[in-house]
């Protein structure tokens, strides 16, 4: 049960918001075990619809599932020089089974990318095998010392994808494909718009050729990196042994990709359109879409209305068809609980609709709708109620997406910016600044030393400024190209 | 690409067989990990539409997903005395975490239940916030010296569910009912028959009251434990303070249950129905009901056959529609292989049915249906080849439960067994066999020691023999009770 207690304000403390708003509308809680969180049916349940969607995507552009072992010998880490500097450090490490001690200690799994291509090399022998579209859902472990609820966690959920293509142009375009794909998963379903571009050198993921991310600005105006989507051009391939034979008939390396999304997606969500009464929830990603909250004083007024929540909720959610795109709805049928408590939980929670019924109501064939994002009420009669209550969580999609792009919007500074504005917007509410950069990476560690601020992303060609920045933002030398700055998560 | 090798027959060598076509039809693969599996595409299909039946089935009885950590404090495993005795030897340890050797080892996760009750004290504190149902899909790791594919891994996929109940009968009642739901499961959907029970003391889940499962008899006359149901009673809540004020305002224990189905249901479903051709899928659980494959010899036949072949697939499949329930379909379009080639590969990964088309059945406007199960031929005008193609897959969903029934029952021995006859049967080709028991744990372990055969379950009334057996199968004392008898995996 929600607690009444006042939530903290994001203007007041953005990140103690955060976590009462995720423990409170009781998506995940903290577990006995450091770091590792427990994801509650509430926030699993909007886990479980961002899963489904993804995995339609992937199958609908032929990649398949698969499973692969969340053991990894140490040794297996090493064979890719920048893959273990990366990820080494970070492991948890089984030492013992079975009340025995292991020869060789076996590495909880940070990411797959050296157990999969081992399997790849031994699947892969022709051109005719390729490509290979493999995803894969699973738990993974980064032993990470600071951690925040969905954003930063010892142990998280994630799907990682992998290929091997015949060419360096084919894994070019999966990646770039995969990026795209996540963009529109992430606008239109998640309402979160994101700025796509390349990763910088020093920023890329560990043994890739290219690294593409998704960047949203959150509420606080620090980016969270949404999603990753990795070329990884022939390096896993030569450390693994991932051969084929080519049309021609020439033994040739592979070439693989791998990308990710996690359940750092759910904390993105949040403190993408959360607000200071609690979570708001895309209709698209909603485990609930609508509640109905019936409301009675005496008690022949309340199997009546009861009666009609009931018969309204079996007509709109058309749960005899088991249409997986029917409405989804649910009464609150609580006795110990009066209404205004009952809106109040449920705006909490986020649920994009509360739709109120009474008797009065009832006597004008009607129910009362409340959107949760902009909390506007409008009556609506009872004969077109699905039809309203569609075209309201559409219009509410739509609206959510455009709310959080305005405010990206108004707080993104593109054009000439001097460092020193530069520092005092990174020390203030924060901001993303498109700048000029020298492609030097000693700027863009020393900023990165002085402001906290990173190179979030050299961003693709629709998001860069209709006049290009000519001056490193450091160090005034020629810019070569123009990179997104931000604080991030 | 399957290999054109004879598969080992059955009755030649059964183990042999299974791990041919668990190998061959691409269903797993070895890893590098010992006793660690690979679950390819072909397999993670069927587990995957293993999964989504489930999930349907607890979401409609009330359960919800959650999850909980993978890692388990150490300390956490000896609350309950029980549950340690069997969980602890089993176990893999982690004992560094990011490069420093922690205080507490961390046990990966056997199974769940020391984590999510620590997690249930938290959330419940009244009678109002029970029954309390959760539903978790996840990996657990237990040390396994012998592995089999599928059937016995080190790491494996499951689902676990945990309750918590305001009284032992509702628990009761869920470990119950969740049993049968298993049971629906198993027989509607992998057409698997099985016979449901109660454990004995001796082979009942550490820590449990009363342990209920599923039995399947496999190929080779042995018995697949496919599902346990737990009534845990109030051991858990005692060992991890699970309290809740009781209506009357008393403070009291709750009752708990847990239960499980796993990866290993894959293994059955291969072991219960595959053949000397190799596998057979049930079709409600095949990730692809149809493979069309197109026939010509001239090259002006193959454009009129392939887009033949296209617009079947399309007609059939609906794939317009989206429709979750429309017929899953493919055609094989390698142009490299012989039909005959396809027909021998395709039978080999089990696919319901197989249709050919070829100029002459374009001519008479039909398609020839070939099914898996019998390997019946027959023609279909291509006017009426969705209804057909329907019906077949009832059919033969319904034909291959019975037909596994069958085959149990003609192994199934009831009646008067003398125990000589009892290890003549275990020594030989196995059985089923339905036998007096004098209740004792000396008679139970004498038996197991000479002859490895254990008591699969006490049978649930509708299984026990229409006359009661008299006499215990070892001792020859009174029976209190009937068991069925098998060795098992």
């Amino acid at each position: 049960m929600a607690d009444d207690k006042k939530l903290t304000t994001r203007a007041s403390d953005f990140s103690a918001w955060y976590n009462e708003v995720v423990l409170r509308a009781e998506l995940a809680d903290y577990s006995p075990v450091r770091g590792c969180m427990v994801i509650r049916p509430d926030g699993y349940g909007i886990w479980e619809r961002m899963q489904r969607t993804l995995d339609d995507m992937f199958k609908a552009t032929g990649h398949r599932n698969a499973y692969f072992p969340l053991f990894i010998p140490e040794s297996f880490l090493h064979k890719e020089a920048q893959h273990v500097k990366g990820f080494a450090p970070e492991t948890a490490v089984v030492t013992h089974g079975g009340g025995k001690k292991l020869e060789e200690p076996l590495v909880v799994r940070p990411t797959s990318e050296t157990i999969i291509y081992a399997m790849f090399a031994k699947w892969v022998q022709s051109y005719r095998d390729l490509p290979l579209l493999i995803n894969q859902w699973a738990n993974v472990v980064r032993w990470e010392m600071r951690t925040r609820l969905f954003l930063r966690t010892l142990e998280f959920l994630w799907q990682e994808g992998h290929t091997a293509h015949a060419t360096h142009d084919e894994a070019e375009e999966e990646a770039r494909k995969i990026l795209g794909l996540y963009r529109d998963f992430m606008e239109g379903w998640m309402a979160m718009p994101v700025v796509t571009g390349q990763k910088t050198e020093a920023e890329k993921f560990a043994g890739a050729l290219r690294t593409y991310s998704c960047e949203a600005m959150m509420q606080d105006n620090k980016a969270l990196q949404a999603g990753t989507s990795h070329n990884l051009g022939q390096n896993f391939a030569k450390a693994f042994d991932l051969k084929f034979q080519s049309e021609s008939g020439d033994e040739e390396y592979a070439w693989n990709t791998s990308w990710g999304v996690s359940t750092r997606l759910v904390g993105g969500l949040v403190m993408t359109h959360g607000d200071d009464n609690g979570l708001r929830i895309p209709p698209l990603l909603a485990p609930t879409e609508v509640v109905i909250v019936p409301i009675w004083r005496k008690e022949e007024e309340r199997s009546r209305v009861m009666e009609a929540a009931d018969r309204v909720c079996r007509d709109i959610s058309n749960w005899e068809r088991r249409d997986p795109n029917a409405l989804r709805v649910r009464v609150d049928t609580r006795e110990n609980l009066k209404p205004g408590a009952k809106y109040y939980e449920w705006e909490l929670r986020g649920v994009p609709i509360r739709m109120e019924l009474g008797p009065r109501d009832l006597d004008a064939n009607q129910g009362v709708l409340v959107r949760r994002d902009t909390r506007a009420k409008q009556s609506v009669s009872l004969d077109a109620i699905a039809e309203e209550i569609e075209t309201v969580l559409e219009t509410m999609q739509d609206d959510m997406l455009s709310a959080a792009r305005d405010r990206r919007e108004q707080n993104s500074h593109r054009g000439a910016v001097s460092y020193e504005q530069f520092k005092e917007l990174m020390e203030g509410d924060g901001a993303f600044v498109y700048a000029g950069w020298c492609d030097g990476e000693k700027c863009e560690a020393q900023i990165k030393e002085e402001t906290k601020a990173t190179i979030r992303c050299l961003p693709d060609e629709e998001f860069r400024s209709a006049e290009a920045p000519s001056r490193c933002l450091l160090c005034n030398a020629d810019a070569t190209t123009e990179a997104l700055w931000a604080k991030a998560y």
